[in-house]
């Protein structure tokens, strides 16, 4: 986030935040804000016309990711999160440049939790080809402390087995631990979860890691950072919106059944309906 | 196909043919057109920004064919191939209806081969999601004999597992026997490879599936069918395109450079570039 350029008269407290992510995977963190601090409202965008975004260039999600920003905006959101570990590394610094609502990442949070978590200073990352590509993670541990040495890992098959619900299956099993052997060979203490959809497997990942390794989620850290800026800005909101004030709303930019498949497996509060726009329009 | 439509006065010899897909799954078909028409030109579009299609729905698949075609026809293609399964199970009457140059898609050649090779009428399909929730494959063969029994089977892992290359490995096998066990215990004796990515992993299918089993990869019915319909509007072309002539152009929506890398692993003739535009401005 750069303070500089952000228009303290546009933020409304009343506003909602507006949380968005390639698909559903963000909605890790959207969890994470509904427990951290229930009282807000939240506008989710996930972008399930064009998922995924992890395989695909930095042009590219710049693109997708300006698309999102021009929408939630149209909710006059009072900040923006960027759920999603691919358009945090690739896209952050732009989104950042071209709005005056404070815009969240989930890497520099989780960047901060892992450095806190770390005794033997030896980090691992696990993320998409597009994440661990663009060494994000690295250079946010490197600027708090360079003696850190940061071991990456792109693990593409995960996303699809956990979209296919192998949460816990042999298959997932066998793939993850090709994916994690040379991070256990090298003796991290711990592991970031760097994509959105890996806390899913969180189990299968700690149970091949080992209980000395200690695993990060940045949702946690990111909900944690959002509130203390929300605080900071005296935009926190006291109480619960009042009945029908719709305090969670979803869109997503293919048809909403799946989606909403998916999301009510991942937030137990229940989401009513999600609402299909046209994203390319934005 | 629908001949009504299709201005000929439009579709010159000397033009190039147009194909598309998702991704990169449609080159399997490309490899086809090229051996059995070698001297055609092709133009060919990957939608690698929005890939896959195969688990989203029918409005959006349709949209962005939509667009593909549009793109397309400013080259003045003489026809345009729907290299997809999904594009053809979802979007295939929509194109038809909207444009004069023919179009062909995959399905209606893979559903007229299966019929041809089936002797006990059980014919099993696998496909993406989309294209085995869309009915279609047991709409074309049930028109051509309605006691033919269909047997469709969604494989959503297969395609990110080829596409991580994991052509022979342990886990495509496992996966891929997961998905086929119920095809093999209601006795198919042919199967549709319904994805253009299926192909490419035909040695593990046709091993699960046994030797009695006759796999249908309807890329090279496709070819066929395209060669048929390109003689009768007298628009094959007798002698190969000169040198310098370009026969070959690959454009695709994200960077090209990872597709470049699959394209070559696919297509032995060797793809020189391929060029990345923005789909979305069509």
């Amino acid at each position: 986030m750069t303070e500089t350029k952000i228009n303290r008269e546009l933020l409304k407290k009343n506003a909602p935040i507006g949380v968005f992510d390639s698909g559903v995977g963000g909605l890790t963190v959207v969890r994470e804000i509904m427990r951290q601090i229930p009282n807000e409202k939240i506008i989710y965008f996930g972008d399930t016309a064009r998922v995924p975004y992890g395989s695909k260039s930095k042009d590219t999600v710049t693109r997708f990711s300006e698309q999102i920003v021009r929408f939630l905006r149209t909710f006059q959101v009072k900040t923006i999160v960027a759920a999603c570990n691919t358009v945090s590394a690739y896209a952050l610094d732009v989104l950042e440049k071209d709005t005056d609502v404070p815009i969240i990442g989930v890497v520099k949070p989780g960047a901060k939790t892992a450095m806190e978590a770390t005794k033997n200073r030896r980090i691992g990352v696990i993320a998409t080809e597009a994440t661990i590509g663009s060494g994000i993670y690295a250079n946010y541990i490197k600027a708090l402390n360079e003696t850190v040495e940061i071991y990456g890992k792109a693990c593409p098959l995960l996303v699809p087995l956990v979209e296919e619900g192998l949460l816990e299956d042999p298959v997932t099993d066998e793939i993850a631990r090709r994916y994690l052997t040379e991070l256990i060979d090298i003796d991290i203490d711990t592991l970031i979860l760097g994509c959105t959809h890996y806390p899913l497997i969180r189990s299968t990942l700690g149970r091949i890691m080992g209980p000395e390794v200690a695993l990060v989620n940045p949702a946690y850290e990111t909900a944690r950072e959002l509130k203390e800026m929300l605080g900071e800005l005296d935009l926190l909101l006291d109480e619960p919106p009042g009945l029908g004030s719709n305090q969670y709303q979803f869109y997503v930019s293919d048809k909403a059944d799946k989606f909403m498949h998916f999301a009510n497996s991942i937030i137990k509060y229940g989401i009513l309906s999600a609402k299909a726009i046209n994203i390319e329009e934005y």
